[in-house]
């Protein structure tokens, strides 16, 4: 292997000022305006061509897009927190995320390198044992959060288009990168993969961060994603004054609630790990009308697509039958969407070599599960249906609280970690798929 | 008014033994085969004409009847506890209770007392606190327990039946006893009505004792019955082993438990009261089985029908509900029916003259409410519709336990009160309704 | 009686002006900032004295106040939409609503009207068929809507004080007219009785318009107020992934759920009508969070406080187990409350004749129930136990929604007719009071 | 090997003939007297030890005996049904099973067999369709149905012990063959281990049939037990009359409704399979009386010990919180409970061995799961603790009706399966052993 490409410090000190600058302009799923805006800048000054907008995506299969009133809120706040006004205008309706893609002139396969940009749906602890808070980066967003670490993984994205624009003269072939939006709820990628920009894809490697694991510790082929379904329900009743007429009423939150005791009554299941969550719950007009409308927020998860299936259809049950229950009408939108996926066993010995002996990196296992859904899931799919490779790389970091809680917080160290192996992938893996007889 | 008769030591002494005699034999509603028997054997030594088994009942209009084997259980219990196996027979499945009926060959309006006879679904309490275990005469039969004082009702029918024999030479007309069966669960009086059997009746008196009231408080007319539907409720799901197959069962148990909590989420009404009980719930076949079976016992009230019925549609839809939202199927049956129904104000000056100067009557009231259903109210109704005058008289008692409850006994003293008092009512009707110009 | 003042046609045009004016801009619970600003003007400008700010309130009595958070956006909204920043400023943290006096300087009776004058926290239906939307004075502030009439109560005290201060010359004594905040959760009056400012009261009348009542029909005094407690209940567990590490989380929304149902759970009262409403549910961080936080908005009411309070009771076992049930903490907080209270009887005969003959009045009933609650009980209580009369009439218009719906809406010619009818009550009084051998 | 022993046509009838008398007499846990009576005369007659009634369990540590009227009445039954009136009575309360001891006198190693012989809390399905009932060997014992196969492993474990009887010529050691009363449950091995019968154990198996199998697969070892806690709540309350007085009740039924909700929210485990589940529910004393008791059957599972525990601790939370919400007491009991266990890798190969060429036997594979729970592993435990060696074999059946359901049975042809393969077994295991250097 080529030696691991040392990163400069100016660099080390671009990854933590872009990490630090997406986590205090936190912006949730189709609302990454400002993001995306700062990413297509930046690639831009690299020489990359940039990809976004509809034309990044597939409009019709897109999922769970927040309302025009949202989208229009977010917008005007991304611009006035900086993003470029005419780079907002053309993402419109929540088109956000942008493919960055270097073409080197030369012969040689398409590797492609998944970052995803999203916030989490949380507002972020106010409290000075947190770091992002104590050093001033928190959030500045209502209701969003880096949670899950994206934050860092946009800016690795970027520190990787930085070295291998560097090194450009070693590459051959193309190389892209995905900038992802909506990964939180599953929902962004289906899009990106329908409009087509996986299917020349030769290697696939996806990057996530991981809270509760060693420093250092890297995984080359994380595995066991659950399938994973994303559903809303609104219950709508009639509302009536709770003191003066409650029998006219037909109660919306009511109903919601026996659903929620109802959904987390389904069964669990012989044949593998299931999961249900009623995330949210809003209801209700004011303490003293019987409530006409409920919104709960749900998803379902199985080991396998046949166990979260399984789920889909037994919550389906539970939700009309608690609208029955109260005389109320319901109705179920699909917001979100994973399948299981599993890394390409012959890619793993490569990853593994490409991270050895880059600093910072502690230990190497090669699979090992999430417990968790993820849309990338959808790319590694394609890929690996048209005879490319595919994984999901884990880096491991010393942080002591879970993801998508109000606490999370990024190990900065292990930004570089990821920039520089990644970048070693990029100018290996031509000898590599032709060692394997492929590209 | 003619003077209120004296009862004898005898009677008084036969009052005490018949009541005890039911009290250690209680039968439950339809199963009253030795109740019934014992009762037609002592109206016939008087006398009386009976009028009982298919003749008494329309036999459509019966409600919440046993199955035939608890019902042929319950015949040969009665015949190993000394009922006359012929009668038995003749009551075969499940037309129990008894008409009395006593011709006085004079002309005269017909005057008819109800007394129920059933016993409740109750385990009597086993503790020397509780004076019929202590003396010896508690339910011998389990399951089944005097907790509302029909054994008292019915030893007062006998011991009217008595005196009005010893004084036939002053009454006029025609004077019913009525022996109503199944009157908990309100289920036996609608086919003895829809039989014709109160078509005729001019002046209807129906009894009851209770206890948290004054010892000797005397209500004139009881009112504000609550209309009621009782209903059974079964759920079918599937079963499945609960460790090996979670996901084939189809649960039951906890249909009824969605059920359960659904029905008691009905709206007050603002029209009045209402009330929902699920009394009874049986579920399930073994602890490691997803139970496939489950059975509830419900009832609603209303203050008024429309309130009840209001009740009984939201009942409906919950009770689907809460199957839809479990995969199970479910089957609702009505077991029992109560109206409203109040009494004839022009009677009420006539009973409280009739209980004034009785030895015991401690204070006389008109008017007030029970809170309960019964289903006298369908004899009342037929009564009134026909142009006849009725009222539900109660008497109270020095008892401190509640009706329905394992602890309730009754206040032995009192059953001389309504048999004197009522005797009176039989002497003086005719001249009574003659007056008001009527019969 | 004097003849009932006839209303100039310019006081009816700005009763509907006035009312147009609340309801466009409506204002919940203490955060009527420019609702009292405008009242204050205009009283002002007839030359009446007016309390407000601190000085209307105990400062301590006051339940169920919005987060500093809340009222700072309020008042900032107030003065953009045309308040006066000096008064808002001076009305501080909610000390909102205005009592208005006119001294006549003539010895007599303190004679007090009372207005509410806050909002619903509803969303006003958007579609044509809503007049208040078709004609452009819908409201324009979100999650604020007066769906129960108090903009009109509004517009009614401001017409009084027009018509009093016109025929100031034929008055004695003292008129107050109290602008009351905060009614909707029966929050607003306690503060300001317990400052004292109705010890003094001789009569005292407090009006409502009510929807579903014939047009015109007056009741001279609203009975069967219902007793309430109002309270909130926060519950606390701990997030987690929904997909990872389900089982180290701490559910509040299951928890608030179970609560929801049980609090629907607590049985009916024999001794009267009770009530119960979890008016609105929000919980949950987001979709794939085990949800760590929850909170509910529940009120119940009693036809007497004793049942008022078995449903207090009862509601505190049901969180405290909902919450023990799935391991989260939970805190309880009474926000709002209401007593029971009874018209004056010997009042009623001279508020009819008040009202008679007054145009627009079809028939004059003198009691009934209002199946509600009401904090103007607390008025009533304080003036009845200081010897003084109390009353509360109710005025029926002919709109068909009902109250608390996003559809109601004041039938504004009933608007002249409670302010000529209180004009002459405030004429009469000192006889009237005088001829009772009072004040 | 030794050649697999051939069954005689004489103890292939027999193995069918005490199936089925096993069948039509099914008893469930602590009750299997006639069950046990029929096997001591068995073994009696073929020159056994047999070790049973108190001596076979150490009685404090028998979990979930039923109540002394329970155990009377299926003594008398067991005796009407032919049972040793003298055996059952030795029996006494509940120390059923019976331990078949055959000492050769010569030296050698204790290998060990289990069979279990309860039947299940079912009652049979009354079907043609249903051969047992077909061919008039269904359960005459209400509510005891062999519903798991413990008639033919009973079977087995007469026929095992019928042909090491005829070549006992051959064996060396000891052979013990336990029949296990009150598996169902996991209630009965726990004290006849602590009684010390297996302290000695070199070599041990257990046998189950299995339904959803291919016919004549065997696993060699099963794995994959859940540990599992059986448990039982009451709940009591307050009884009243649900129209009369339903404030003054305590409703221990809608404790358990929603104890049994709250129960199925316990959340999914991110270590592993978990299970829940409430096996019967059982409350109230009359359809209009407030239910003063409930009582639920619950079992919990877990692949590892912590999961379980996991479950019981949530599960503890659960009917506190749900006897808090609706003021009624509670009590937990625990009735039974099972660990996890795994064979012994190194015994497999033997056991392989044992089986091939068997005739029946279509396929052999090494492990698998059961995904239930078995007390045998207390005995596995015990034996490898002391370093013998243990496992669990299942024979496959082609039958279609799933465990524990009303219409599951034995394929009859299986029996002699176990027969032959354990006798060989028994036969060679000194060998085997001592060529482990063990024994």
């Amino acid at each position: 292997m080529t030696p691991a490409p040392t990163l400069s410090a100016e660099l080390r000190t671009n990854l933590t000022r872009w990490r630090r600058d997406f986590h205090r302009h936190a912006e949730t799923a189709w609302t990454e305006f400002r993001t995306t805006s700062a990413i297509i800048g930046a690639l831009r000054d690299l020489g990359w061509a940039t990809i976004f907008g509809p034309d990044l995506h597939e409009a019709s299969a897109r999922l769970g897009v927040p309302t025009t009133d949202v989208l229009a809120g977010a917008r005007a706040r991304a611009v006035d927190q900086g993003a470029d006004a005419e780079l907002v205008e053309a993402m419109g309706e929540g088109f956000t995320g942008v493919l960055g893609v270097l073409e080197t002139g030369r012969p040689g396969p398409v590797v492609c390198f998944r970052f995803d940009i999203d916030a989490n749906d949380l507002n972020e602890l106010a409290d000075d044992s947190h770091r992002p808070f104590a050093e001033g980066f928190a959030s500045v967003n209502d209701g969003a959060m880096h949670g899950c670490g994206h934050d860092g993984h946009a800016a690795m994205g970027l520190g990787l288009a930085s070295v291998l624009t560097g090194m450009v003269a070693d590459l051959t072939g193309t190389v892209k990168i995905i900038f992802q939006p909506a990964e939180e709820g599953v929902r962004g990628a289906h899009s990106i993969v329908a409009a087509g920009w996986f299917d020349d894809v030769d290697l696939f490697v996806a990057t996530h961060l991981k809270s509760d694991d060693a420093k250092g510790g890297v995984l080359t082929g994380v595995d066991g994603y659950l399938a994973s379904t994303k559903f809303d329900v609104e219950f709508s009743g009639v509302g009536a004054h709770a003191g003066g007429d409650p029998e006219k009423g037909r109660n919306a939150l009511l109903a919601a609630a026996s659903a929620t005791l109802g959904l987390h009554a389904i069964p669990r299941h012989s044949a593998g790990a299931s999961r249900i969550n009623v995330g949210t719950f809003t209801a209700g007009e004011g303490r003293n009308v019987v409530p006409r409308t409920a919104r709960i927020a749900v998803e379902t998860r199985g080991e396998t697509s046949e166990i979260n299936d399984f789920m889909v259809a037994r919550a389906a049950d539970v939700v009309a039958g608690a609208a029955l229950m109260h005389g109320v009408d319901h109705k179920v939108t699909v917001v979100g969407r994973a399948d299981t996926a599993s890394p390409s066993p012959e890619l793993l010995p490569f990853i593994r070599a490409s991270f050895t002996g880059v600093p910072g990196v502690a230990e190497i296992r090669d699979t090992g599960g999430l417990g968790g859904s993820e849309d990338a899931t959808a790319m590694m799919k394609r890929v690996t249906e048209r005879g490319g490779l595919a994984t999901y790389v884990q880096i491991g970091m010393e942080t002591s609280w879970g993801h998508h809680t109000e606490r999370f917080d990024v190990d900065e160290d292990m930004l570089a970690v990821g920039v520089a192996a990644e970048a070693r992938i990029a100018l290996d893996a031509p000898e590599f798929l032709a060692g394997l007889g492929r590209a």
